[in-house]
């Protein structure tokens, strides 16, 4: 083989998870290069390669977790290309691939869908592109929403260009599950705890995004909740589940608390509680102060952001309807049933064995991080615990640990948002050289081992 | 009916599994009663009944945590109550039954066998009669060859009387996985740490109970590897590496320590190392302070503890076999093979689906915890969690926390101790009017949600 050859050999055995793990790896790389350039930062002086390169993996993986504060150390400029890398992030940029071709009227092979299908979780390949021409519309136009909403808030106070900014900044920072804010001094929204406008917008903005492409087709073209697919209806339920059981707990664990609720309104406190409940479905921003919460809330918002978005969404975690199937797997084996059933629907055994695999890869990953981590950086276990987690699911919330870790802390924060956002599944099949199908092997007997 | 046939009704209708669930309660309740009385307690005082309730927990569960110092709280009475406590929850009052039965010549009945298969936690209910048979000749055995080492060690130091009893009482505790000494101040082990035999003796008896009856059998009977069980292989495989990697770990993570390993000769790093990999499965002594152990370490320990010993022994935790079908069936998921695979066998989907519950049953139960006591406690996330995790592992170790452990702690810690020794599933299904084959039931259609 000549070496064109061989190059061309290797370009096609290139799966398409491959693709898309090699694509997000593109788009940090390219982004870390721009913010290190001197006009990036405010004080016009080039960033050094970690914090850029750390910058620019948060952006890309819609994480919102920052070594520099993102409102004083990067000028316009720099918070333009962040927003920029949020919204290749949260599309995937395979999305943002299909807008090219679409603009320049390419034609889509094969392969090229099959990569989208990866990129977008969907589960057939039939109407992939649309569901992706569907996913780039109401991407722009709930953003579009969302920032016209924000910025009838922002102008009044910042000036209309400054506003203006501010209001598109932080609609896509949400409804991409971003958590990046440019207030400035790592307070993300505080200063907005008890204004039900930013508040309900930005609410909005995060679960509409966190629902996922499929679920909010459904809600858009389906209209009953009768006709929804499966998926649709596990990821609503769920999601609601988690939102108002989400902010009762942590009502009950923080209206007494001095340092956060205590002194709020009533309003302040259903707001507050809301939105505790919400950002761990994975955006990351607050509105009170996450530090100070009381260890049970930390603890809870820790298991919230574990569980996560939904598929397909712009968010991360091990997602809803993965935690939906092992509750009712638990039920199932309780009740001696054989299959698991949800909503009166059976969920395939390989669906199960992956949805266990996905948590428990994500507990290992968890579990890896914190023993790195608690061997070398000097913190309290809580808030490596609670930064692991949150770089994992992409959240971005943090009990003020990240700007103070060292270069190995770094390191490890900016491998996880990478495997968390592209997923864990996926990072172990892209090293594979094939993953496929081994199932015409040799089949073993069956055999018992005791459990539990 | 009667009010005769409706109690002989209710009787007939008890499940195994309640027999088993309700005669640990039994002992435990018969066992606190005991301790109250002031013969019990070294200064012949009356005890109160959390104090009594958690110590009879405790022992009948072999978990070894303890709310006041065994060695200088009760009395030599007390202390051979808590022993024989300890022999009873860790040979399983079944067994227990199975010997009082033998010895008094009574027939055994099918109802009956069923219970003991439970309780032992056993594959077939061909032979359980002589498993337990087996199970009992070799507790008794090995606790008395371990009791004479152990004693010919004490007694120059403590007498005769003193050392014969020592000998007695940590052969029993170790053997059982109960973690309860009587050496005083809550120190454990610590002033063994370079003592080679005191070592050895323990952490073979810890060992080999932790392996459960059924792994014993092959190794006694059946002598070589191959012709075990595959649940002995499972068991005997996953239990080394645990201990030879748990100890390399202990060593990296604790030879610099100074609170620890740092002025110890090398011998007694290794051993200190070994037994630190050892004790999580889940014999709950410690040769080193824990509560001065590194971060990292304390962390990796509450995962071995996690995991803990093997089914069917008197170790708690989800138990090696679990952990070794779920790390196997994350291989299968990875490699794309249909089943779990180890060892040349496929394990059956139920069984798959039963170690995934326990697990998660497991953490929900944990995390449910860590939530109850960081509210209703005050003290360090870390303790509270290896707290639980401790508990419901029925291990034993602490960082110090039970002592000071206000009433509603006390109460979650002794359940959680009652239903880590039962089982999760056991209580869950005790519960139940009847759990049996509701597979009879329609069956739903197959359909997809998205995972991960
Ligand atoms: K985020
Ligand atoms: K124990």
């Amino acid at each position: 083989m000549t070496v064109r050859q061989k190059v061309q050999h290797i370009l096609n055995s290139i799966t398409p998870i491959q693709v898309l793990a090699l694509g997000f790896a593109t788009v940090i790389l390219i982004g870390t290069f721009i913010l290190m350039l001197p006009i990036s930062s405010s004080t016009n002086t080039e960033t050094d390669f970690t914090t850029a390169l750390f910058t620019a993996t948060s952006a890309t993986c819609v994480t919102g977790l920052v070594v520099v504060d993102t409102g004083t150390y990067w000028s316009r400029f720099g918070q333009t290309v962040i927003m920029i890398l949020i919204q290749i992030g949260g599309l995937g940029f395979m999305s943002f691939a299909t807008l090219l071709f679409m603009v320049m009227g390419k034609k889509i092979t094969f392969k090229e869908r099959l990569v989208m299908q990866e990129a977008m979780n969907a589960l057939t390949l039939q109407g992939i592109v649309r569901l992706i021409r569907y996913a780039l519309i109401s991407t722009f136009v709930i953003e579009g929403i969302g920032a016209a909403l924000l910025s009838f808030k922002f102008i009044p106070k910042f000036g209309f260009w400054e506003g203006l900014f501010r209001g598109i900044f932080h609609a896509v920072s949400a409804y991409n599950n971003a958590g990046f804010d440019v207030f400035g001094n790592f307070k993300s929204l505080v200063q907005y705890t008890e204004s039900f406008s930013v508040n309900f917008v930005i609410m909005t903005l995060i679960v509409f995004g966190g629902l996922g492409f499929t679920v909010q087709y459904d809600i858009i073209n389906k209209r009953h909740f009768k006709k929804f697919s499966l998926h649709s209806k596990v990821v609503i339920i769920t999601t609601s589940i988690l939102i108002v059981v989400g902010a009762l707990i942590f009502y009950l664990l923080e209206h007494d608390n001095p340092e956060t609720m205590k002194y709020l309104s009533f309003k302040g406190k259903v707001l507050s509680s809301l939105f505790a409940a919400i950002t761990p479905r994975t955006a990351g921003f607050s509105t009170l102060d996450t530090a100070n919460m009381t260890n049970a809330s930390k603890f809870f918002t820790i298991i919230l952001m574990f569980i996560g978005a939904s598929p397909g969404s712009t968010g991360g975690g091990i997602k809803t309807s993965t935690f939906a199937v092992i509750v009712m797997t638990l039920f199932s084996v309780v009740k001696g049933r054989e299959d698991t059933e949800v909503l009166s629907k059976r969920i395939p055994k390989d669906e199960v064995y992956r949805a266990f695999s996905v948590i428990c890869i994500g507990i290992f990953i968890v579990i890896f991080d914190v023993l790195l981590l608690s061997v070398f950086e000097k913190a309290d276990f809580l808030s490596i615990f609670y930064e692991v987690v949150s770089a994992f699911s992409t959240v971005g919330l943090t009990m003020g640990l990240t700007p103070h870790l060292d270069i190995v802390g770094r390191i490890v924060i900016i491998l996880t948002m990478y495997a968390g956002r592209v997923g864990p599944l996926t990072v172990i099949y892209a090293l594979m050289r094939r993953h496929a199908n081994s199932n015409a092997a040799i089949k073993y007997p069956e055999d018992n081992v005791l459990i539990g």
